[in-house]
């Protein structure tokens, strides 16, 4: 039986093994600092289709065939596929679920979608229900900004503050058994809302959920940052690291070289996405490449991932309301 | 240790008990043939407020408060909430946990997701990880006309082989000890396509997705439809009902008296809404009410609930795509 730990953590029995990762992602990323790390890289953003939104999938699709392939997996060994994305009613996870014939559990947490999928699926996994089981999920620049802010066509100018949506699809797979770093605790966060209503200003918005997940993380599992080999939060940026490193020194609580943002790393400086990427895609595919590299390499062994999700929509900003974020958290680890 | 039978089927070890549910349903919903078994109904279904989907907040929070309240609950004895809703991003969902502060785990399966949200809610309920969650999901006829097809103002006429958003909201409190029926199995289901591309004839698009839902069902569990006191589909409406009856019965398989369609009873025909009800307030609202004074008054002691839901958008829409259908299913019994 898995076992609750203080007030919002779950430490898994049975701990799932993360079998399988990796990334499909677009050009600008794999020229950004993980160039190393991504395997597989599209031609054109474009995929190949007509629209952002086909394309968007299509990322979905390469994500999770690729790493199946690798691993001599085949979509028949899942027994359900956990995932979602930023777009409108998920559709790029839905119809990527529709193509590959997998049952399918549809989840929500903006960007931190990987996050939320890795914890419901160990959770699952752990009590029996399935032995294998894959998390995808991604998003793509250009379907995202037409969506969320203003179509690439109307050429406006983004304030500095703001980040770049990551284009790419991030996969793991998740099984009872096998050889791989386990997921050992998991997290769901609470919604937090600090007042922001600056909807190009996310870092800002999503560190408070980050905040509030961690400093109740340390509390429940009475550690410290230092206890850890990486922590990595999902998509805050360079600004959003800032205000959630200054929260949690308000705590006493300093996160030092061990702690990364995905979103901020994504991108180089001269590459103009200002204070980084974002979207569902972003901790997706740097977890699944780079994060996990290490893990397997061991040069991590206790990795905590804290992804933010923002979960307004555009009208509910309109109509005024501030943004409530989440973070939510899975630990993992070399055992 | 829960245990895969056939398929996609999972029969829960530990199964969760539903200690208390309730609705708050609109005042169209109130006088339809369920009536009796409503007890909290809108004044009015703008709630006080001036946006639809402002309105179907308040839908939401009151749900979830008359839920608590009836069973001298507080927020604070839940440790997390499993809930979406159809509006994009899940704004009601969303904004409810933040006002709750309760940990938030977003899912979203369409109309289906009060299904989705037991399943998965019973299945980590099952391993430990938490001993008592709220579910919680609804819908807004406004909101949702404005959302997916057109705003009221534009006194657009309907098809009539279309349905009705249901406006409400629908909460399940499950817990791992107390009185009351038990989820007992769950099945995620495949995302099922058949190649509808009219959005306004929902029930043709998802009865595909009920039948391979239930059909795997019934075969993974050696059942069939008379081993169960009621089979309730979500919102397929008349013609989705039909439509289901029609497919299974190729595979000689016989819908009797026992079948209900929740969106199809959920309004009289005098009350125009053609096929019926729908949305994610749609069973969620007569689960909650209805079936489960039913299962607590032993009427009923073995019950199936298969929701399906339409997971298009009004993007993948307007670009050609089909709609892509799923049916999660649940099996609550008297023990």
């Amino acid at each position: 039986m898995n076992r609750k730990i203080g007030k919002q953590t779950y430490e898994l029995e049975n701990k799932p093994v993360i079998i399988a990762s990796g990334a499909f992602v677009g050009g600008k990323e794999a020229v950004g600092p993980f160039s190393n790390y991504f395997e597989n890289i599209a031609v054109s953003d474009m995929m190949g289709e007509k629209t952002f939104e086909k394309a968007e999938r299509r990322f979905f699709e390469s994500a999770l065939s690729s790493t199946l392939k690798d691993s001599n997996l085949h979509s028949s060994d899942l027994d359900y596929m956990v995932g979602g994305d930023i777009l409108n009613q998920l559709v790029s996870a839905n119809y990527t679920a529709r193509d590959f014939q997998i049952p399918f559990v549809g989840v929500y947490g903006a960007c931190s979608t990987m996050a939320e999928s890795l914890a419901i699926s160990a959770g699952l996994i752990s009590s029996g229900i399935g032995s294998m089981v894959a998390c995808l999920t991604g998003s793509h620049f250009s379907s995202a900004e037409r969506q969320y802010r203003n179509p690439l066509e109307f050429g406006n100018q983004r304030p500095t503050y703001s980040q770049w949506t990551a284009t790419g699809a991030g996969c793991c797979i998740l099984s009872r058994s096998g050889k791989g770093p386990v997921i050992s605790k998991i997290a769901f966060g609470k919604v937090t809302d600090y007042g922001v209503v600056d909807i190009a200003n996310m870092g800002a918005a999503m560190a408070p959920a980050a905040y509030e997940t961690l400093k109740s993380f340390f509390e429940d599992t009475k550690t410290g940052p230092d206890d850890y080999d990486l922590i990595a939060t999902g998509d805050l940026g360079k600004l959003g690291s800032d205000v959630l490193r200054d929260l949690l020194q308000r705590d006493k609580i300093v996160l030092g070289k061990n702690y990364m943002d995905c979103g901020h790393s994504l991108f180089r400086e001269e590459q103009k996405t200002f204070q980084g990427g974002s979207g569902a895609g972003c901790s997706a595919i740097v977890f699944s490449t780079y994060i996990m590299n290490k893990l397997k390499s061991k040069v991590f062994n206790k990795v905590l991932l804290v992804a933010t999700g923002a979960l307004m929509s555009t009208i509910t900003n309109q109509q005024g309301d501030s943004i409530p974020c989440v973070a939510h958290l899975v630990e993992i680890d070399n055992v």
